[in-house]
């Protein structure tokens, strides 16, 4: 067998970048369930009707098959891997309903697939982090404004640069469309999303190709989407445009609530930004966009959803925030800006003098480990220079030796090596497990496994 | 749209079951550590050829196809999704060999997919929680102990019933049918595997159909399978058998020096069982059953693989054991034995008396939430009644009201309500967290979602 080459996108990571996720997956959960949201995870597959029922995903879905498909069992024919948390969620509330207490908030760490061609920061499998409220019938804005507090919150505990939230509003786009003529606001909200990459130019052609604008319309609609700001003065800016329509009051309206209270208890974080229109089709009023400075990639993203859940006459409405985490994490792999002290959890290595020894150095390593301690035993009875150079490889800082009048333990960085017990010796906490640090770092990419 | 129904084998727990279930892997995780295993994930998915390798699984796979495949791009074509974690491992430990230290220690917590027909205790989408060791050229066998020390300490720290592992090793089985003539040793394996669920009458003439066996040397084979012991007496009444071969010689040294050691380090856990085969064929030594008491089904296993991974020159032996965390679950949820003492992380519910007090009840939330008190405001400002109910039925122990000449918090299950302040409060550490707790329990099962 030849070596296996990688699959393109679909990452892996090294032992060392796997400690970083999971410090940071664990950091991001501990700060939802400090906010209150519950921990749930759903099935990896969804019935295909349910993934299609949004809009301009359908090419991207992974669909399964099995390899000896039986006629005679049709039930897992016509499904799919979801493509993202949320519409799985939202059928998770549906059927779930009766047993669960509304409001319902819930945090979901799982990974998604989806058939797109893999470039800078699109995966084919990449991992999310969401958190989303639903109530039944009716659900407050101020939720819009939890979630974002809370994936803030989540992401300035990490050890990563600052993220920004742009924001907006479906209700002043599809308004404004509306009151300045356009026959098609969704393909004008579709068209106008696609400005980060085709440029003004090729949207405004857009707009008036699939959404029946004028060219003047279809110049007032890029004019809209040129306003940000992080405070309230983005109002007076679309006023100032001179569109009058009910949706766009009451989107404002709205906005100005998210923006002026966020502004409250996380200044400078969450800023409005009228460009902002999110691919998905289900947003219907706030729409957040998550930014890291210095890189155009979005590495989260969310919205309110009135519609994607409903049965009978009870509708679901929902908000929820997606913090991209393999994103984030190809991005700072590969700039080499965060990495873990060792690649291994191990604290000490128990040396071995020989085969017959094994048992009691098992027996320390018990010891060590009933208080806490991660501890390997070496693998070898080697000469000690060679079960050193084991535990210096993979950067263990302790060697243990054990004695016949009793066990000595080397900090093999300095050299300096103690007697100690297994039931009394600790090491100091900065050692017990991987550290992991960002730094300043380089921008060439050298961090990576296979991102 | 309907309520949706859910999807056999597909199993999704309820938030208070996710809270254990999460717990459970913690625990798993945190011995796995202590024990010095490096933390990894592989993607999901592996190209065919790699999965079809394996004997007897290729039934079981799910096949993917992007729903608009693109024949102009066929990078994502060919591949299913992993049907355990090992095969993954092995490819990976070939892929990045360059890249880790050997021996290789890692554990890897992810779901698997198999496209079988759903029962009792057999899922088609599960989580397993495995440990394994890779080596260079050769690997002593010290760390067949190692892993499955490692595995019954992470078993017995969780709040289940104790588990024991049977052991076999394939050199005792496939010597003693060379020894006593059967023409195919493996054919022979693969109908005493079968034993459990076919019995032995029909194990008896499966060997004489596909094995080439005689009834007389069926009966033999069948007498093996029917010795088990806590001990070393299984030698004995092995060698009374009367079948010589140098191989039944070497694997029963082994499977000697497997059960000792285990028996000096964890009394009674491990148990030779010579009717354990293990159906995947990469096992060569070592296997091993974990049962929970007073039932049949594994709830996981493992063992020794020397030919799963080589490239060129170069063969990586390893071992391993795999802990099936959903079967598990499944299990305890069906007899109502586990359970968490609420369904959220919530320990404090900030009151709202109306909605211009919602900033302050904010701020309140952030203080306690920086103090690591897992906090929620009030979604509405409903009389505080109705607000008590909201923390009630969600088993938040506080309720936190401001007020002007300072706040209170309520513990609403005494009704006591003492005065309080967010920079100094702290709940009893057994409130803090839900708790998840083991009971006797039913045997109905009532307990599991859609288990």
């Amino acid at each position: 067998m030849t070596r296996p080459a990688p699959l393109s996108g679909f990452p892996e990571w090294l032992p060392a970048q796997r400690i970083v996720e999971q410090r940071i997956v664990d950091s991001v959960r501990r700060t939802f369930e400090l906010h209150g949201f519950t921990p749930l995870e759903t099935r990896a597959v969804e019935p295909l009707d349910q993934l299609l029922r949004q809009g301009e995903t359908s090419k991207e879905i992974y669909v399964l098959r099995r390899l000896q498909a039986d006629a005679a069992d049709p039930s897992d024919s016509g499904l799919g891997l979801h493509f993202d948390l949320t519409v799985p969620f939202a059928r998770y509330v549906l059927e779930h309903a009766g047993r669960l207490a509304f409001p319902f908030r819930r945090y979901q760490i799982q990974k998604a697939w989806r058939g797109e061609r893999p470039q800078e920061g699109r995966y084919r499998e990449f991992l999310q982090a969401d958190i989303d409220v639903v109530d039944r019938d009716t659900l407050p804005l101020h939720h819009d404004v939890d979630v974002v507090l809370a994936a803030a919150d989540a992401l300035s505990s990490l050890p990563v640069p600052a993220v920004t939230a742009r924001t907006n509003n479906r209700k002043v786009c599809e308004g404004f469309y509306r009151g300045v003529g356009v026959k098609d606001p969704p393909a004008a909200l579709r068209a106008v999303d696609k400005l980060d990459k085709i440029g003004p130019d090729r949207v405004a052609d857009l707009l008036v190709e699939t959404a029946g604008a004028t060219p003047a319309q279809a110049r007032a609609c890029l004019a809209l989407g040129e306003i940000a700001a992080p405070d309230l003065s983005f109002v007076d800016r679309v006023r100032a445009l001179g569109v009058t329509d009910p949706l766009l009051d009451e989107g404002l309206a709205e906005l100005a609530a998210v923006v002026e209270t966020c502004g409250e208890h996380v200044p400078g974080t969450v800023v409005a930004d009228l460009s902002i229109a999110r691919g998905l089709d289900y947003y219907t009023g706030t729409v957040y966009e998550l930014r890291m400075p210095g890189t155009a990639l979005s590495i989260g993203g969310g919205g309110r959803y009135d519609n994607l859940a409903s049965a009978g006459d009870v509708r679901y409405p929902g908000v929820g925030i997606s913090i991209g985490i393999t994103r984030l994490l190809g991005l700072l792999f590969g700039r080499g800006v965060l990495s873990a002290s060792r690649p291994v959890p191990t604290c000490v290595l128990v040396a071995v003098a020989d085969e017959r020894a094994r048992p009691a150095a098992v027996r320390t390593a018990t010891a060590l480990r009933r208080r806490g301690i991660p501890t390997e035993v070496s693998p070898t009875a080697a000469r000690y220079g060679k079960q050193i150079r084991y535990a210096d490889r993979r950067g263990i800082p302790y060697v243990w030796f054990p004695g016949e009048d009793g066990d000595e333990v080397k900090d093999i960085r300095s050299g300096e090596q103690v007697p100690a017990d297994p039931q009394a010796w600790t090491p100091p906490a900065g050692d017990l497990h991987p550290v992991v640090t960002a730094t300043a770092g380089d921008a060439a990419g050298t961090g990576g496994a296979d991102a």
